[in-house]
């Protein structure tokens, strides 16, 4: 499995994935699934990605390899992140077609996503999630990220904290409490993290990140929210009503609790 | 969709369910999706149950309709909960074995699964989980709950707080906090929450509880909680790196950054 987040704040953009792939519980290993591309001051964009190890390498090897075709439409001279979204989505679309045959024989799941994003000299950020088919869909201010993989443990915190105005710093933290959960429930997402931040308009990468095992920001993000979250459901309120067990058959609700029928 | 979920705790049984059923976007209802059967002094059952409305109906109704026959074995009579859980995977069985062919051929999902919990007397109370195919599995100590429906969003916080020794009253609030992450990442899942506790040895039922649209408590809970997890995240440390963006290639980690191909 896998667990990639990428974000569109009006700070910038906030790109993390993990690092565990596996063929079956018995076969499992290490492999980056980000993947930049920069030219400052012209262009930076990041790819993550999530699904057939294969299939996700191939089509980002392939993006590479068209942009040494200067003479066509490639990553680094296309005018925009939606046409980048497009040439992935394309390169996605050969390797599937090149591979689906073989793979389907074996009945093993072609499948790939990825999260792409980054600016272009003249646009503002942006943030497309391409799906196994080519197609794909950019972010808003309404949903301003996009997950893939094992997206769901991680998802309820990221859905309460991130707002577009959400700082950077705020944001990995999120981030990182949203791997957290992640790690906490399915096995199959692994460290080492990696991590990734854009300045709106800045052009340039940030330093990656690359959080291992033990990594001591992460344990301290990791064990300061579980007693944290302790902390705030010690101080809940108790139920109203009484838990222990007195039936009061006057609030019973239909349809009735079922009785023994009366021999 | 659905959302049950049930734990088996040293104090006892706690039961939860929403309420949300629908057939596609365009239909939606409210079904009771817990069922209870109590005998005061001698035995005390839950049933919840997601999936195919139809098929989960008619397998507890038959479960139901057969505890009339006293001649047989049937959920009255039978001297333990793991031959309750066989009855309701053999009930379960015969509807999908009668169902299936018709429903297939419009395409309808058939699958069905059931938590089924309580205790009878003689024995300590125990908790299992019946899949579509009626083969069932118990909780232990190491897992002592169980979930269907949408499972991921609510499980990170059961997880975390959830432990043999949890009370009853710790076990309810994790678990309607369970229900309020399920319900702001999925819309399939709704109020109101059905909520029932069991007292260990006590052989009856505590009173149901029906948790609905807007419940002081429910509200009280959801929005301490929210701005509790909020004071949580902003008292974690700011991470070490920093952010913005000052590319230092000497910590770029491979593969490396790919940058465009000299002209």
């Amino acid at each position: 499995m896998t667990y990639c987040v990428a974000l569109k704040l009006n700070a910038g953009l906030v790109f993390a994935s993990d690092s565990r792939t596996n063929a079956g519980v018995d076969q499992i290993a290490s492999f980056k699934k980000m993947r930049t591309f920069r030219n400052p001051g012209d262009r930076v964009i990041v790819i993550l990605s999530s699904g057939n190890l294969s299939v996700t390498q191939n089509a980002t090897n392939l993006v590479e390899q068209q942009g040494r075709q200067a003479d066509k439409s490639n990553i680094w001279n296309v005018p925009s992140m939606f046409d980048v979204a497009g040439l992935l989505g394309g390169c996605l679309r050969e390797v599937t077609h090149r591979d689906r045959p073989h793979l389907q024989a074996s009945n093993i799941d072609v499948g790939a996503t990825f999260i792409v994003g980054g600016q272009i000299a003249g646009e503002a950020p942006r943030l497309f999630m391409v799906y196994s088919e080519g197609n794909f869909i950019e972010a808003s201010d309404n949903t301003p990220f996009f997950q893939i993989g094992e997206t769901k443990y991680g998802k309820p915190i990221i859905d309460r904290m991130i707002r577009p105005e959400t700082s950077l710093n705020e944001a990995i933290k999120c981030v990182l409490v949203s791997f957290d959960s992640t790690m906490r429930s399915n096995v199959s997402v692994g460290m080492p993290i990696d991590i990734i931040c854009y300045d709106t308009n800045s052009l340039e990468l940030g330093t990656e990140q690359s959080l291992a095992e033990g990594d001591e920001y992460f344990s301290q993000i990791s064990s300061l929210w579980s007693e944290g979250l302790r902390g705030v459901f010690a101080s809940l309120p108790e139920p109203h009503w009484v838990c222990p067990a007195v039936h009061d058959p006057s609030t019973d609700i239909s349809p009735p609790i079922t009785e023994p029928p009366i021999s």
